[in-house]
């Protein structure tokens, strides 16, 4: 165990850093120097459209949780995915699951970070059950409509007339808590609201009051605000390193302007972390650096001792860049000693250099390449203009909502909705029943 | 089956007789003409109080359905029950459902009607399953705040803030038509826009529309501005003949006056259609009169051929009245022909008749006498004076709610709501595997 050789002070540092807010440190401290068992989390994603590289904001510091020994249950939420899109076919939302369970856990090889303690929980293994259901029906039984909508102002569209369903994530995200049997939930700080509507009424259903780790929010690649149809700015996990470059061109980054700047703040958010683990691991438990599916990383061989990102620079422009800390980049780029065109280079060597081993190992996996054309099916037709679906809105990168699906296929599916249901919820049946839906890769 | 002498036209004119609205009549029609299975309807109580005898309104049209052939699911929705108390036990709860199954067959007998084809369902035998949760969420995430607060505006009490499962409570009670597998819903007409909203939104999911018969409102025997509060004017079952005398005695029912007037509208909707169907099953099956169970008939042995109602009065006052119309007697009323006390004393005597066998059954049984004492156990403590709890207004008669459970012994299971969830949803378990839930007295 990587964290056997860290205090609980430093383990409580691991876990904490970065973070913008922590709610109920005590607790956390308390497991930690208790040190019977390791802490629980939960991170929770609806598995709606396609990861793009926004998640690496909350997979680099899911990265310190398992650096921490702390066990991370990432829920894979189903039946919020299908409620968010009732026409997808519930085939195409399990497929979906699946991709991301695979992504996620090539993300965390390419990153060098142990997945012992990393645990996948489909959310209709336990969001169907008796238990369950009734809990939701006793908060529904105590929690009025304004503490509701207040809870999910933040991330739920706020319309004249919502859809119930948005009243309802607030609580159904209290209970994961309970029934995920974690110690903290962690999220962007946009969960903040939610996160305290949790605290306040596990407890008077005689839950325990759990802990939340919250991320600061990051802007999308166009800053914060780039719509989100504007699937260009996104860069998927499996873009070609040219696409990766493209995109980056595209992205709004000012010269001398660090506010609102989606390239600094991927950096400082993912790659600056990224390395830092890099270096720990290898003071921590020496993980080979050609250990199967790790990415190479983005510091340049004759980089000085503790550098963390190199912007390779031609000589003629004043030669490659080494930063030891994020704070050292954003002073050259507010001192605009650094061109947004060489930040932006740099940056897209280092997420190409990310994605490579994830790409390949896609390529060399027979099965992984058949989740992708399952869950994410080659469209037909043209798309169709549609209007925009009201996302479940948790987790996602500020301004980058993960993608719908395709517009032709949902078409298709419309009008099916019993059969798709019992299809469902027999699928759902057989998750409870079986063990393995929680399986730990 | 006392329905196989009756055409379609005439069970359909049984099935629908004193309504005061049927949406949805040819899907009924169609099905009888067909004949080759009952109709299947569906009723629906929350055992929150006691029942008492502003439930013979709905009992009564229920007994001309069941007249009629059809097969009458009475819903004991438990589960709504517990949540609108959720600091009663749900033991209590339990025990109470157990109360009402005695009672309503109790007074079935005493009316005289087959219950042959009368099935109690508990609610959480299936309002907690995967299947029907799941098309919860299909609801919630399709139904706006709006739609459900429109629904819910004649039943739900109407606050600036209501608490989430009012707005859910019109989901519920749609996706039980499907789940009880019924071709009807009945209910008071307070209930109608929760009709329209089923027939709207069922078939969204797939579904069929439903057929819907809806009841007059009936004011309370102090009118329909009588508080829910005030006990004293709900006339219990088992409540004694001098109770019931007295209880009477206190009713608004000023000389002359027919709007408004709860013990005039008590003998329309209960004393004549009752009187009306003992006559009928002579006809039709010969029902002898000294059933085991049946009560004795409240028409004096000197009555002239098609009485339905006698008032014993002394000579000296004009001696007795009886009315084979109830437009009869409310003429005679207007026309201050006919006193309120001699009225109230007629009404009294009816209800005494039809009370008696149901308390001689209470009496010599000692289960049910057991039921009744779990399910509404003495008060050792002197009554704190509460806030009025919101309680599921289905199936009420108006202006007269049932009664909460006593104060004490909720305070003694408050803060043990975990322990009893997982009770309940042990019993809820039990109930879905056990398919004697569904008994068919």
């Amino acid at each position: 165990m990587a964290s056997a050789s860290l205090s609980a002070a430093e383990r409580f540092e691991l876990i904490t850093r970065d973070l913008q807010e922590v709610l109920g440190s005590e607790s956390i401290k308390a497991i930690l120097e208790k040190n019977e068992r390791p802490p629980r989390l939960y991170w929770g994603t609806a598995p709606t459209g396609k990861p793009h590289v926004g998640y690496l904001v909350a997979l680099t510091k899911i990265a310190d949780f398992l650096r921490a020994g702390v066990e991370v249950k990432v829920l894979l939420a189903d039946v919020h995915a299908f409620l968010d899109n009732l026409k997808a076919p519930i085939e195409l939302v399990r497929h979906r699951v699946n991709y991301y369970k695979h992504i996620l856990l090539s993300v965390f090889r390419s990153i060098g970070v142990p997945t012992d303690r990393l645990i996948f929980v489909i959310g209709s293994s336990y969001q169907l059950t008796e238990a369950y259901n009734m809990d939701n029906y006793r908060l529904c039984a105590t929690v009025s409509e304004n503490d509701a909508k207040r809870a999910g102002a933040e991330v739920v569209k706020q319309v004249a007339s919502p859809i119930l369903s948005g009243l309802l994530y607030p609580l159904l995200q209290a209970l994961d808590e309970q029934y995920l049997d974690v110690d903290m939930q962690f999220g962007g700080v946009d969960q903040r609201k939610i996160f305290i509507f949790a605290e306040t009424h596990l407890p008077k259903l005689g839950y325990a009051k759990r802990a939340h780790l919250m991320n600061a929010m990051v802007p999308g690649l166009k800053g914060s605000k780039m719509s989100s149809s504007d699937s260009g700015s996104k860069i998927d996990f499996l873009d070609t390193p040219t696409d990766v470059k493209k995109k980056l061109k595209d992205a709004a980054c000012i010269e001398g302007v660090v506010e609102e700047n989606g390239v600094l703040a991927f950096a400082k958010a993912v790659l600056f972390p990224i390395s830092r683990l890099r270096n720990e691991s290898k003071t921590l438990d020496a993980t080979p650096v050609e250990a199967k599916g790790l990415s190479k990383p983005y510091v340049s061989a004759d980089a000085p001792e503790g550098t963390l990102f190199s912007i390779v620079r031609p000589d003629k422009y004043g030669g490659s860049l080494h930063y030891a800390t994020y704070e050292a980049l954003e002073a050259d780029y507010a001192d605009k000693k650094l061109h947004p065109l060489d930040l932006k280079n740099g940056v897209a060597d280092a997420i190409n250099a990310l994605l490579e081993p994830i790409q390949r190992e896609f390529n060399e996996s027979e099965e992984f390449r058949k989740v992708e054309e399952l869950a994410y099916p080659k469209e037909k037709k043209p798309e169709v203009k549609k209007k925009e679906k009201k996302v479940n809105p948790r987790h996602l990168q500020k301004g980058e909502a993960p993608a719908q699906g395709p517009a032709g296929q949902e078409a298709k599916a419309a009008q099916q909705g019993e059969k798709e249901n019992e299809t469902f919820v027999k699928a759902a049946q057989e998750g409870i029943q079986n063990l393995s839906t929680n399986e730990s890769p």
